[in-house]
């Protein structure tokens, strides 16, 4: 197990880590006494497999992070740390499906719509998806409750993430292109990366230099993210991933090794991660937690 | 052509309808000059396509509708009419992929998956289920614009909407039973038409005698709504109606002629209309216009 591995952040990381899992699980128990208010059972029970299998919670804890730095309190971010996550377990169901990255593994287990079945994959993630924004919109103060639904629609939408996964789709078996690979990525793996910190900050009330540098820190961590899902895939640690590895050139995907080398990318990555590590100066020590994450996103082994 | 039909609709509804046409036309053309922004041709034809083609709008003039009878001025549930358009269109094209319903028409065209594939409908239906949301926290006068995303975002999640696809898909082929059959039809049908009225609502600071009043005449119309769909579909006129015919009986589908005929089934239309119709008393003639959607949704024959 590396250093850098989830299971070694320090303790107030892991405590945050397991307040997402509590909360995440309260949000998806629809405890009614009423029949017709109830979640159709095996709908639950999809929801529930994907949403609290063993994800890093990487995006909810950039939100409670950024709360943080920028003097908020977490607990006021909690709700939008878990609409994010709704949003990233609804996307991997979607981007899994046969008609799509036709994947079988996922976090370690069956994807789900092989542990079910299409139709119900389909319509968890379209749960997920729509659980999102009644979250997001009932459990964010108020002030900014609506400001925050619109980011993170903008950042889920047809120009960012959907749109980040039909490009990537379309991109399969084209001539590599570093233009044309990055910009996939800011949209597919950056976007929602990038609207968890700023939700975070918007929510604690930060200063529109602070929203800047949070913003810079996760283009830089959003791209040094993906080269390392790209050298992952490669390097085939299937077990420790928990996704089939190798799919990436089986599928004639275009990839940073692909486009520039292993070497090469590393290189990128590590030059982003320090380039995301400057723009938290701003912050000082309370920036210690994102700086952590930054380390974690190139060195982590899943 | 029936007297009902929507094309016989008063000038002002006609009017209305034309412009939640233009603005759903203006939501969808992502005008940018910057390629980073931009939304995938491909995926933006598929929206576009499934958006503007020839739907009755119903449920954005109800929500038009629901504000002018409590008071307020159209322009402000503007926002809110589209949002309830995408989600219904969401809707369609993912109840119609071939994992679920696996149909070929709707509105008179081919199908989503069929016109383009299946990974661009899955993903054009994650688009607009997601721009319904960010529409609603933009356009919506911010003092309700949260209130109304949680609104829409229950109405559409796994205990309303999505609930009752999954339940209409698990019904197919068992026992006749009319409790069974209206649970999934409120959830089906009638969540979105319900909130379509509460958003109205809503956002001209109806009162609560006003909202109720809306919500029963939501639930009453939705169940007509349903019932008279089920005849048209038995009936069969697919060119009028848009859709392929026959299938609810021929996917053994649980419909109201099937549990309690025909004939049952219209005079139960008929008595929800006459509901619907006396719960608009307290709004005097303003309500005029609902009154007209209540008569439409019995009689039109698409």
């Amino acid at each position: 197990m590396s250093i850098l591995d989830v299971e070694a952040f320090p303790i107030e990381v892991q405590e945050a880590r397991l307040q997402i899992n509590r909360q995440l699980d309260q949000y998806t128990r629809f405890d009614t006494d009423n029949v017709k208010d109830s979640c159709p059972e095996q709908l639950q029970e999809a929801i529930r497999y994907s949403l609290l299998s063993d994800g890093k919670r990487l995006r909810p804890l950039l939100v409670l992070a950024a709360a943080h730095v920028c003097g908020g309190d977490m607990q006021d971010a909690m709700g939008a740390a878990c609409a994010v996550e709704m949003i990233h377990t609804y996307s991997l169901i979607h981007d899994d499906l046969p008609a799509m990255d036709d994947d079988d593994l996922r976090r370690g287990q069956p994807t789900c719509h092989v542990q079910f079945d299409e139709a119900t994959a389909i319509l968890a993630g379209d749960a997920l998806l729509t659980m999102a924004f009644e979250v997001m919109a009932r459990d964010t103060p108020q002030p900014v409750a609506a400001h925050c639904c619109q980011l993170l629609a903008t950042a889920a939408g047809p120009t960012r993430l959907v749109g980040g996964q039909v490009e990537d789709l379309a991109a399969q078996f084209t001539e590599p292109n570093l233009t044309h690979l990055q910009r996939i990525h800011s949209r597919k793996t950056g976007a929602l990366l990038t609207v968890a910190l700023e939700l975070g900050g918007v929510i604690s009330g930060g200063t529109a230099q602070m929203l800047k540098s949070l913003q810079q820190y996760g283009n830089d961590i959003g791209l040094a993210f993906q080269i390392v899902d790209d050298l992952l895939d490669l390097r085939g640690e299937e077990v420790k991933i928990g996704k089939r590895t190798g799919k990436d050139s089986e599928h004639g995907k275009l990839t940073y090794p692909l486009v520039m080398g292993s070497q090469d990318s590393e290189q990128l990555a590590r030059d982003k991660v320090d380039s995301a590590i400057s723009a938290l100066q701003v912050f000082g020590p309370a920036a210690d937690p994102l700086v952590l994450f930054a380390n974690f996103v190139v060195n982590r082994t899943r």
